[in-house]
Parts: structure tokens; C-alpha cells; sequence
């Protein structure tokens, strides 16, 4: 086995996909992001990445709140054309249809699976041109079709995943097995 | 459509699945993760968050490296081993064949596919339990059989991911479309 170096990149495998909506002007604007991460369970808190120079950051940090969405491969689409063009020169108000939570300034999209509604509690700069947002999830929606037992059901939500290296859009595939379960014989002591 | 307030949680489909390592006084140590998420590329950053608890923390912060492993489908056992089992009270030092990199203190895995050596750039605390360390990939490594072009390659390192709400480790499936193309002509100005 040779181990190359090979050039460091943002390696991640598989990425989510997001769409993270935020007003910007009283307006509701959306981005697809890969750069996002649980950072906390109690209470559950998220975090997300986004260069400074995108039009959703302005509105994330005008009303301190956000929404993290999770498409399905249904609205794959619009979940692409909201990453192609910047609210800075289009108005992406109307891609989708929107409500609003608790914190109202939150604007979340009806067709995605789940719907978390966040409130920023801290923003991180990475000092080289990246807003970390971190969020905690002060509510989250979902249609009863999408759940198993009041939880999200990630075949029913059927969510996508993306790839940097080949810059595709993926489908989730089959299970494994189950997590701090299936390791458990590993090593016998 | 009725949407539904369900409770607040932890929801993030699919998480991947990553193995961190560390070495705790001096010896390797490691943990499965799926809150990790790319914050940064130019350089690329990552982020993990891990419970203040973990075995894993106390040498991250001890050396101020770490590495993030990605695991494939045949290694999935002894990674779910590693999150099992804590370094508190089971010696992980031998799960896996380890090499050293530039920093010489992130204990990489040799089966991974892919490895990121990292350096400690901040350490953000979410005040509730969690560390949030934010680490700068110095170099990455992987075997030329798991590259296309020089970049990692998602089909050949059959990556694996978690899924929350079943518990479950999961399969990558299949391409759907590119990213920013297949959304190009969804809304004609």
C-alpha cells in the first residue's frame, strides 16, 4: 500500500445538501449548501458555512435567524438554480413557496421534507472569507407522511447528498447496519 | 399539506461518516463521527464537534492535531467498534494500522481511503457540552487506486453514511445530475 500525498482539498464524502433561506430585505432568499454540521443536541444546535460575499449572509446576520431545509431529490432543480444565481442580481423570492415559524423572519420552503427554523447564537469567521453561523433549532416541520414513529424518516424524505469531486448530486442508498451495534464483537478482550 | 411541528432535534440527512483520530498521551486513539462539516477551501478547513467527554478531546487539545479518516463499507465494523468502545477504558491503539504525517502527532488509518492531517486553528465551545474544534487540512492522503484525476473519488472509497432517526450506517447510491448545470434553465427570465 502507498499512501500519496496528494494536493489538500475540502474533502468531505458524502456532502448533505441544504438550502438555507434567509430574508434579505424582507424578501425570502435561499442557497444550497454541503458546508453543514450538528454541533450540539441539547439543545440541538446546527452549523452552517457560507462565503461572505453571498446575498444570504446578509440577511442572516440583519435578522439573526435562518432556515435549514432538506430537499428531496424531487425539488432538485430549484434546489440547483437557487445555487447558480445570486440573489445580488435575481430575485429568488418565488422559486419556492414559503411560511414562516416563530421567529417570523425565518422563511422556510413547504416543499422540503424538514424544516428547521434557527436562531443564530454565534458567528464564527474563519478569517478567510467564511461565516460560520451557528444556529440553534428552535422549531422544526415536517408532514406526517415523512415521519416513522414522530421522527424524520430519511427514506420517506428521500434527501440528496453531494459529491466535490465529481460535482454530482446523489441518491441515498441501502442500509448497512446499525450504528453502535454492529461493531460491538469487533475485538473481543 | 399540513405541516407539522415536530420536536427540535438533531436532524441532518445524511450525515457522513468520519473517523477522528488523536493521539492521547502518546498513544493513538480514535472516534466515529457525523458532525463534520468543510468550513473553509482557500485553505480548506474543517470542522468537527465532539462531546467534551470524549477520550479523543483531551488529545486533540493536548497536541492541537488531529485527523479526519473516511471510512469505507469495509471498514465499517471497526469504526463502529471505535464509538463503542471509549479510550477511557479500552486501549484503541491497535484497531487500526497507523502512520504519521507531517505534524507527526495525528494518527492516520491506513485502510481509510482517504486522510486529512489537521491543525488546530480555533476551538469554539457551544456552551453545552460540545467542543467545536476547527482544524486546517495541512495535507491529505489517499491511494492512487482511490483517485480519478488526482481527486478523491466517490464510487472507488465507497464512503458510508449515518442517518439519525434509524440509527442506521448507509451505502452511497446513485448519481442524480450535475451540480450547478442541471438547475440552469428551471426558471427562464
Amino acid at each position: 500500500m502507498t499512501k500519496n500525498k496528494i494536493k489538500p482539498g475540502a474533502y468531505l464524502y458524502p456532502m448533505p445538501v441544504v438550502v438555507v433561506g434567509a430574508n434579505v430585505e424582507g424578501k425570502p432568499n435561499f442557497m444550497p449548501i454541503g458546508w453543514v454540521s450538528i454541533v450540539e443536541h441539547k439543545p440541538p444546535m446546527i452549523s452552517i458555512s457560507a462565503n461572505q460575499g453571498h446575498y444570504t449572509n446578509i440577511g442572516i446576520r440583519e435578522n439573526q435567524t435562518f432556515s435549514v431545509n432538506t430537499p428531496s431529490e424531487d425539488i432538485v432543480l430549484p434546489t440547483d438554480y437557487c445555487g447558480i444565481k445570486s440573489g445580488k442580481k435575481v430575485d429568488k423570492s418565488d422559486v419556492f413557496e414559503v411560511f414562516y415559524g416563530e421567529l417570523k423572519t425565518a422563511p422556510m420552503i413547504k416543499d422540503a421534507p424538514l424544516n428547521l427554523e434557527c436562531k443564530v447564537v454565534k458567528i464564527v469567521e474563519t478569517g478567510k472569507g467564511h461565516d460560520i453561523f451557528l444556529g440553534e433549532i428552535i422549531q422544526a416541520y415536517a408532514e406526517e407522511k415523512f415521519l416513522t414513529n414522530g421522527i424524520p424518516d430519511i427514506t420517506k424524505m428521500k434527501p440528496v447528498f453531494f459529491s466535490m469531486s465529481d460535482l454530482n448530486y446523489w441518491k441515498i442508498g441501502e442500509p448497512i447496519g446499525r450504528a453502535w451495534h454492529i461493531g460491538r464483537d469487533y475485538k473481543k478482550e
